[in-house]
């Protein structure tokens, strides 16, 4: 079977793992569906007779050591999703990468390739945070942009903590990968701008400024019938409030400049009859301009001082999960230009709204990454589709980019080893 | 040990059943803590002699048979609480009821007394319909105003069913009381017009006309970073201008006379960087005049198909739970008013803006009810406070009501039978 049928073949696989109605997967960080994605992703590895095992913070690796004790090129992504999320955001990823490193592996056996680096393929752990915030935390714990512990006591809505899920399915062996010289990933677009423009390959050149606002509004519990209207303190009032005041700051800027929106919205008590004693919920701007976000941020704080006057009721806002602006290393982006173009693949340079583990690890080592088209922009729901045709053509050029790092990586003064150890 | 020591040594031992931090309690229908003030009620009431069961829909009684096939008196509130509810609403009424039936008991077995009636004392199932809606189940299923059927199907947020619940904790025996001639019930005022006015006891002559809207916002769930303003279908946007909108409404007529309010809010799939693509709420308006209540709907219904078209999304709002305006015996009111005098207790006539369940049996047999002062007027939270005083006071007066329709009930062209049996 040729690689591409292979990897067809185990894409439809994959996406029947916590399948959804409408074509989608439901399979958030740690649950028994993630669970299984591990137990697929450990198959395809270990029959390739790649070495499988996780660190401390759940990211899944399989490793192939050509080059005893030499440092390694890392490739993957992400394999939980969001809530009736897509089958292609992260999945995509990952299996490219295992697929590009069957087809490297074959090359070095029957010795028509010969790498000066070893490979590691990763499937990092909780880049939705949709049941632990933040998102793209194992990442960001391996690159030590987030601590190990802190990322370990997060809590889920039940209570549950990170270490207590991850080893409930066992994905928790605190073995490490061992030193990185690059970092490279494939992925969806998830926008609309390779569709319209008609090509096959974005160049991530860019990441934009993002960050989180917390925010807990704390009323009075009351009756809804009993309650005479003045004498209330409706927390559920002044968060519907704040909801709209973190749509309308758009407003405030040049069309589509800035992204903001109200995503998780938790209501307390949350009975019919009962006046809402507290509302958390969680703001996210983003922009490619870091002044925008703030000046947003800044707009969005007033506000609330001013609401909790006029409405006579406590808010509580903390900034959370700021993420600066980052750039790609320019020189693997001209590359990858280069062997797209070999490959008689359109590309451009193209910047992401949403974060990527791709943007954890360039904070610590040259990083490249990989867009294919989106089908009309919709992403993280059952509609995120991308054509068969088009993630050939991805798995085709990162192939060649991962050939091309092992042969000679981008320049890296030290190899990382990731500190994201108990 | 005199009554009124024994009534606030078991409202003391009650409260401590689903104790929360603040002095209040949590006891939703059906879980562990509501099956724990069932055994609290039966302890009490098997001591006292009196025959104890449950119906189809779990309501629990306690029988004293003094004149064999005759007709019974049934007096009694609930014992379950909203979340994080207080410790007064409906637990007072109860046990008051349980001590009245002790008290009589007594002065019968010792020839002081003789009843023509027999007494029945009702612990109601899920009148704060916190975890099961509507509210007021038990009574109103009991009262043939709910289908026996439907609020058996009723699930709580977890797909359980009001039927696996109440079996569950062995609540379900499908025993009838026999016929009722009056229903009498004891309850805190949960607003705060008695306390202003210095009286001691309300008298019920009537009910808030209520209703609630349920309404569910469709939209397109979509990804928080990479989604365009202008491509999203955000449900929580459109959801928080219908609650603004549910505030708005009252602005349109005198003040107070309408109260509206949302309580219940649940947005799918409520992830940090996911737009919402479903928002369920309910609606919750009462005034003392239907036609308030009526426009009301109107109002916010017209303005729905409005939000329909602007935000480009799907709105389904339904009519739920309506409950006529209920006018209470009037002779009843002046017999209480007479008794009160007699005890040298103030009292008024006072409306209830709260449903509850003598509203329920109000519909089918002459039905009393009084109110004791609720301090601050708060309710349905932790500082939901009556004082030992006035909680006596009531303890008094509804001894001597019930004491009064045990010789001679209010006119009853036919005592009631119950026909929610399986």
């Amino acid at each position: 079977m040729n690689i591409e049928t292979s990897f067809l073949d185990h894409f439809a696989a994959l996406s029947q793992i916590g399948a959804t109605p409408n074509s989608g997967v439901e399979r958030q960080a740690a649950t028994q569906a993630d669970s299984e994605t591990r137990q697929f992703f450990e198959k395809i590895a270990t029959e390739a007779g790649f070495e499988v095992f996780t660190d401390a913070i759940g990211n899944q690796f399989a490793k192939i050591e050509w080059i005893k004790d030499q440092p390694s090129i890392l490739i993957g992504s992400h394999m939980d999703s969001q809530p009736l999320g897509g089958r292609f955001d992260g999945a995509y990823g990952v299996l490219a990468a295992l697929h590009v490193a069957k087809t490297i592996n074959q090359a070095v056996q029957s010795q028509t390739f010969t790498p000066q680096y070893n490979l590691v393929v990763v499937n990092w752990f909780n880049e939705e945070g949709a049941r632990f915030a933040p998102s793209i935390m194992g990442s960001s714990a391996f690159a030590g942009i987030y601590a190990l512990d802190a990322m370990l006591a997060v809590k889920d809505h039940a209570g549950i903590t990170v270490r207590e899920a991850l080893e409930a399915i066992n994905q928790r062996e605190n073995k490490h990968p061992g030193p990185i010289m690059n970092y490279a990933e494939i992925h969806i677009e998830q926008g609309r701008i390779l569709e319209r423009e008609g090509i096959d390959i974005g160049l991530v050149n860019e990441s934009w400024y993002t960050q989180k606002i917390n925010i807990d509004v704390i009323g009075e519990q009351s009756h809804t019938g009993a309650t005479a209207m003045a004498d209330r303190h409706d927390a559920l009032i002044t968060a519907a409030k704040i909801v709209l005041l973190v749509q309308k700051v758009t407003g405030r800027f040049p069309a589509e400049s800035l992204v903001s929106s109200v995503g998780k919205f938790h209501v307390y008590p949350n009975s019919p009859i009962v006046v809402a004693r507290k509302v958390e919920l969680v703001a996210d701007l983003r922009s490619n301009d870091p002044k925008i976000v703030q000046e947003a941020r800044n707009f969005i704080f007033e506000e609330i001082r001013k609401l909790e006057l006029s409405d006579n009721i406590q808010i509580m806002a903390k900034d959370f999960d700021i993420r600066p602006k980052y750039y790609l290393s320019p020189e693997g982006i001209e590359r990858n230009r280069k062997l797209a173009t070999e490959l008689n693949l359109s590309c451009r340079n193209i910047a992401t709204m949403a974060g990527h583990d791709a943007v954890a690890m360039n904070a610590v080592i040259p990083t490249l990454m990989l867009f294919i088209p989106s089908i009309n922009g919709v992403s993280h729901c059952e509609k995120e589709l991308s054509s068969d045709a088009d993630m050939l053509k991805g798995l085709k050029l990162f192939t060649q980019t991962v050939k091309s790092l092992l042969l000679q990586p981008l320049p890296n003064d030290q190899p990382y080893i990731s500190q994201a150890i108990e």
